[in-house]
């Protein structure tokens, strides 16, 4: 609330014509770009042409990132980040591609990934008043959800049975608007290059989200349709002098989430009972997965990936939730909300239409604060192959119900990106996902206490570890046949499964369903009409010169190539490969600040004044890792991988002076595969690539 | 309080032969090592030897700082920082050599300081008895004030008539314990190297009192004895492989001024009424100062140096009122006073003895709030050579008093180091002095109000402008000769002088006298008996192992090279001369992250690995700059230069987590006196010294 009256603020003097304030903020749609803003601030216009080419040139990857075109030949330019779980997949205990890199040479050795799938948005379209509409007036809260969430259902169904294209409702400004988005989807996309991860993650946990920054957190993948390099129209040029102090730049991408439209009683609920919770399971689980890969290096290998993931989910969520807890932050966003609420009140006609709304809120919060233990730990958590047999279970039974009727994530819109993730041919480590799953329900135990009918139904009394050990040991659901035949063979197959992991899934299943049902009955049903009647109260009042909360969907950001001050001085606009070297040596070049073999003997070919990292005030969030950072001209000038820890509170409030996204440099990426890894080809398809479109 | 309870707990256990925690606090007087701690914490027991060797080849120097004796034949290693007044006193608008650096080829070239002393710490004893006898039992506090002032004035005068040695007695422990201190005092200092200040100072004010660092703060002065360099015995041995991580290494320096051993109620004063002045006040002088630079180069070179000097003032002090306003801090102080005062009541005698001493303390401070302004604005500030006015009216009539009746400062004890500063040959700017005084009184009109007898008495009802401009156009004070004449034509000269700089310096005069007095007989001769008695309270609570609050007398603390936890991530033990290059590029080498010519160029002939700064944990302030940092075996390993941002709540209280010294890398100094300065022979000489002693 606080930023976007802010920014709201902002956006109404520049149309008065009035000077401003810098300010940077928002994560915008494509089909509303700031163009007062961008005007007014950087008298910078982009043409709907300009922002067309940005957003086709633009990839999402369904492992949680954004990538880009960088070449005619389907060469998408990503970070080591986004592709670790591929590489990962793509590892054995004989080649471990995440820690020591890969590069194909020629094409024939470009390597297929596993179960990734890319997406470009073609086309967006609002379609509030079909959903809106599919709830008849008058109806309970409850029946009026079900009536939407079939007719997003349905729309999404039509979409893909008329172009073929993958088409997601996606609910905007808190559900005011609805759009469908339709997407190219790719599948058979392949990896090029990888450095080791020790260099794109150079400085480890400690660094991670911090700056200054000294990472060469890239990868490049290929997209190929029909066994051949996809011959794409839409590309970024590279720009390889890249942003310098003072550009201004783009970012496109697709950030994941954001709680800035929340209401102050949703966020006392994060602060008070989520995050507490959210905190203290990641830090259980790591604990697990160091101690599982204390175990030998192949169980070292294994955990690895996850270890990464949850350490930043727990800095992440760490920053947010000190952000919660500032005192002045949040009197800030109270403060805020009351300011908007006097306004609804000061007008009769929306004091009627909206005034309730909050109200209405805090009551369904209080009732998320009774299911959200059980709703949170009656599941098969932790373990990547539970979670696959939960939902081989559900999709056996699921698929036989009419499209309209299925729990979300089971309908016909959905099944490619369903199948590919239950059909994956990804390795699967029991001895690991048994060290997992354990934990996880061991800890649900300890939350739910024994007489916790999830906990009878699941373990009939028995320990923990040893339903956990016959259920992993006797499954045969790590082999991807063994899944199809399950799902074939539906509801009645399930049922008569002896499969011990079927056998638990069965067990868990009616919790997951119950559970689902209450929070949208209790929760969802009633927030949604709610947090719709605030969105239309905020156009309302502010105007619709807004950006809606991030939902890991296609948006623009803009802002500049820029320092800021932290903890008593300045951090620069950008680092150099100098930076890389003087911060390893700083550490007697210690593990997380060891350097790769390669990259250590480098240090005399490199040229060290290279811009290697940089910074800059655009709005960004998890889901905009490997986000292309483009100039005016729309040429390619960096590469997002982070956030500073300044921007962590960017859940909840944007700030212009210290919030920064953390990118590499075209530069770099330039120097490093021609000096470092012996690659100047792959440069130059890059650089010598003909102009797009 | 707190800092202390936790040292002398620690001290304790480490006695009982428990474990401890790892602390390095401590600014320790030489005649009370922490011998105890070191042989816990570090297995090492530092010989009478080793300790005497120390503080005998480290060096007082009058102008706030400490150096060290390098050589067997009188070079003395400080910061740039510290040399900078000499160098901008030696300076010319046509050679500035506090900018441009300064290196003498031959010894003939070694240029004479105007007005540095160097001390050496030679003995010390005990004397507090004689101190204390000297008020009779019963007597009134402003008379017992004066009684002791008169004694430390005798001790001081028998002790230099005596020895020949400076000989000041110095407080300790809240006036608990007094001590003389002998010295050596060498004043024939010749600056043999300085760096550019821009390399020097590379960061200028944003990375002053912040690290990582890059600065190269050091230089080179030779001591002279009767126009020879002066054969020292004691001096330290260089060693240019330096500190490393983990290294315990020691600082020996002259730590000026802390407030650990405070009561709250001092603390409150300084809090809400002393630091919102001093920080306003010094915001202003700056902006004066700026203002005054703005009107050319020369009048910028004139002013520069004090810029230097009040922005580090500023940044200090504002991290130290950050560190007073901080609640958690402040209510620990708060919280530990209690415990102490507790104990001061669970013993019957404890209680009659000290139990009052807490309330007396507060009254005083009541009392220091009702005379603190009209006693800092009812004077002559701003301008040195307005206060030379003064000093030198003050010191024509008080010479003629008998020795024990006069002004401290004017005490026979004393005349040599006033008259070195009175008859300094230093440049005199009269237009740089009339816009300093002229701001200064300025700001005393307005805090005082024109009705304000100081005010009536200083101008008459003229424009405070009008009337130092008068003073310093027709002044004669400028030069050395006039003052000595001055001083020479006793009260009746000054009395009957018309030099308008004098008549305006006599109307301050018994303003500044008077509020002396004022203080004296309210506040100061209140504490002093009972911070005594707090002092002789803590020794019976807590025992003898203690340090006394900083004094800018010889101190010796011990740490670790270590890095430490720092805005989401850690920072380095040390830097390299990548990391110069680095910063420098990172702020597109624009001010203050430009490089000098000679060190921009040098890039490509130093070893850019060489270490540049690093961080101990040593307890360090204000008046360490140019302490030299020794290892175990008592050889050079480094030059203190600095504090992070987290030290400087070290004023109040001291962590082990984030408190660093800063300091130059003994490796660097070789480094770039060989390969950036063309300085080998300075490298070789302090390298090839024999082994001191």
């Amino acid at each position: 609330m606080g930023s976007l009256t802010l920014l709201v603020t902002l956006a109404a003097s520049v149309l008065a014509g009035r000077p401003t304030l810098h300010a940077d903020e928002g994560m915008w749609t494509f089909d509303n770009p700031p163009l007062a803003l961008l005007k007014a601030q950087y008298g910078f216009t982009p043409t709907s042409e300009w922002l067309n080419h940005l957003r086709m040139s633009t990839v999402r990857i369904n492992d949680g990132g954004t990538g880009s075109f960088v070449s005619p030949t389907g060469l998408v330019l990503t970070n080591h980040h986004v592709a670790l779980g591929q590489l990962e997949k793509m590892s054995t205990a004989a080649h471990n591609y995440a820690r020591d890199g890969f590069y194909a040479k020629r094409r024939g050795d470009e390597m297929k990934c596993p179960d990734i799938e890319l997406n470009v948005l073609v086309s967006s379209a609002n379609v509030t008043s079909r959903i809106v509409a599919a709830a008849p007036a008058g109806a309970a809260a409850s029946a009026a959800l079900e009536a939407r969430q079939r007719a997003i259902a349905a729309v999404e169904k039509e979409s893909l049975a008329a172009t073929g294209l993958r088409s997601d409702v996606v609910s905007l400004y808190q559900g005011s608007e609805y759009w469908l988005y339709r997407y190219t989807v790719y599948t058979d996309v392949r990896i090029v290059f990888a450095p080791e991860q020790q260099v794109a993650f150079f400085g480890g946990d400690p660094d991670n989200f911090t700056y200054p920054r000294y990472d060469l957190d890239f990868a490049l993948f290929r997209v190929y349709e029909n066994n051949a390099p996809v011959a794409n129209h839409e590309y970024l040029r590279w720009n390889t002098a890249g942003a310098t102090t003072g550009d201004l730049v783009f970012v496109s991408g697709n950030p994941g989430s954001t709680d800035r439209l929340d209401t102050v009683a949703e966020l006392e609920t994060q602060r008070d009972l989520i995050y507490p919770i959210s905190l203290a399971v990641l830090k259980r689980r790591i604990a697990a997965l160091r101690a599982f890969g204390a175990r030998g290096p192949e169980q070292l290998r294994q955990a690895t990936g996850l270890v990464f993931d949850l350490e930043n989910a727990l800095k992440a969520e760490t920053g947010e939730y000190q952000g919660l807890r500032d005192q002045a932050l949040f009197a800030k966003r109270v403060a805020d909300e009351a300011a908007f609420r006097d306004k609804v009140r000061a007008n009769p006609q929306w004091l009627a239409k909206y005034g309730s709304a909050w109200q209405v809120i805090a009551g369904a919060e209080q009732a998320r604060r009774s299911v959200y233990v059980p709703s949170r730990f009656q599941a098969l958590r932790g373990s990547s192959l539970a979670g696959l047999a939960l939902n081989l279970v559900q999709y056996a039974t699921e698929k036989a119900k009419p499209d309209a009727d299925r729990l979300d994530g089971f309908h016909d819109a959905q099944v490619p990106q369903l199948e590919q993730a239950l059909y994956s041919p990804a390795p699967i480590y029991k001895e690991y996902e048994e060290a997992l799953l354990t934990d996880a329900l061991q800890e649900s135990l300890a939350k739910l206490g024994a007489s916790d009918p999830f906990i009878v139904a699941a373990f009939h009394g028995r320990p923990v570890a040893d339903v956990v050990h016959q259920a992993m040991t006797g499954t045969s659901l790590g082999d991807p046949a063994a899944r199809r035949a399950l799902v074939a063979s539906g509801a009645a197959g399930v049922a008569a499964s002896t499969d011990p992991l079927v056998v638990l899934a069965r067990a868990v299943d009616p919790f997951v369903r119950r559970n689902t049902k209450l929070l949208d009955a209790k929760v969802e049903s009633v927030e949604e009409p709610a947090a719709d009647r605030i969105g239309q109260a905020r156009f309302a009042v502010y105007g619709h010169n807004a950006y809606p909360d991030a939902t890991f969907t296609p948006r623009l950001s803009f802002g500049t190539v820029k320092g800021y001050p932290m903890n008593g001085t300045m951090a620069p606009s950008r680092t150099t490969f100098y930076g890389l070297y003087d911060r390893s040596l700083g550490f007697d070049g210690k593990a997380p600040f060891d350097l790769p073999p390669r990259v250590a003997a480098g240090r005399d070919k490199v040229d060290l004044s290279t811009p290697l990292d940089f910074v800059t005030s655009n709005d960004i969030i998890g889901g905009n890792s490997g986000s292309p950072v483009v100039n005016r001209q729309g040429e390619l000038v960096g590469l997002i991988f982070d956030g500073n820890i300044e921007s962590l509170v960017g859940r909840f409030v944007y700030s212009d002076e210290t919030n920064r996204a953390v990118a590499v440099h075209s530069a770099a990426i330039i120097e490093a595969l021609k000096k470092l890894y012996d690659a100047g080809a792959l440069a130059d398809e890059m650089m010598g690539a003909p102009a797009g479109r």
